[in-house]
């Protein structure tokens, strides 16, 4: 039998923290002034919010193919949090250290 | 200024764990002896998973359209609490018991 | 037995171009000189692919949950032609059409 | 500029029509008198389903992370029309065929 979400809780939880501060980040990046310098963090926030919703989802059902998935995951979180951590706004360093922490949860499910 | 993912931390969290008991719990329900009589759970969970998704995205980025979505991921929860409460599967008891917990999160949210 | 794709054939499709202008839009309008003023258009765009992408699921599945969720889509989707409507690049007024007919084609199912 | 949604039209097309045929065919399922025997079945059609909503999100808005995650969606929808084109019903022998013209335009996308 599969584990139970409750083994995997801290993954979990990193996911989908990851999304909600990617979420967030990339709709107050469009209320910032410098908008267009935002771009690359906005269109990098939503493929990051995709990949780890769609990682929990395969996670949490066992999926057979959560260890592939969660490579590209790891892939996109790691440049997520590279942009992110370029810019002050506080909703980018939150972001910014999101993606840290669940590229690390990451890489601890994968072995 | 919309407020930070931080700010509906326990709304988020209970969301993302309904999601993930639901789709745990959508997946052992095929593997039950009695699988015919889980379909409804099995269904319900899918629902729901899917729209405790929408709700997060929607209240993590500040969409106009949260209230309204709320509603709906509140009937589907109470809906899928209902269903998987009937059964004694571990699993099914836990779903009812994130359902339960993500209903009230929603319900404090839309005052 | 509830119905096959192929009965919902012209929903399904509407629904899934509605989803595909609307991420595109989303994503042109980034790269627009005039991008703060594109913000509204932006936020609708995301809104309404993803309960365009809910509301195909839940068809699709035959869920008993469609007749609700079709009414927020056919809400957000009206919200999204009627501001892309306002904008003159042609990726908004792609949108607004994709989201008129997405309207219409939910309309005639919900009868 | 990248391309407007009607450049990928047929690919486009081809994952939206996957998505409906796996989600119809993974609720199908589970009213078959043998749903035991559709277990893998179901399951396929779930992870398919999303894979191929993800990837069609992310060539309509022009990701970078469009080519990586168009392989998986190959591999995951050759899996799935391997597992459903087992089984003789309807619904299973609709979905296999319309994963092989999905993983046929995804070939063609990348070439």
């Amino acid at each position: 039998m599969k584990n139970a979400p409750q083994d995997y809780r801290s993954l979990l939880d990193a996911l989908a923290r990851c999304v909600a501060a990617c979420e967030y980040c990339a709709d107050a990046c469009l209320h910032e002034d410098n908008v267009q310098m935002m771009v690359p963090c906005i269109r990098l926030d939503r493929d990051c919010a995709d990949i780890c919703r769609l990682t929990a989802a395969f996670i949490a059902r066992g999926s057979d193919h959560a260890k592939h998935i969660i490579k590209e995951c790891i892939e996109i979180c790691q440049k997520c949090a590279d942009e992110c951590g370029k810019h002050q706004h506080d909703h980018c360093q939150q972001c910014a250290q999101a993606c840290r922490e669940c590229l690390d949860a990451c890489r601890a499910y994968n072995g």
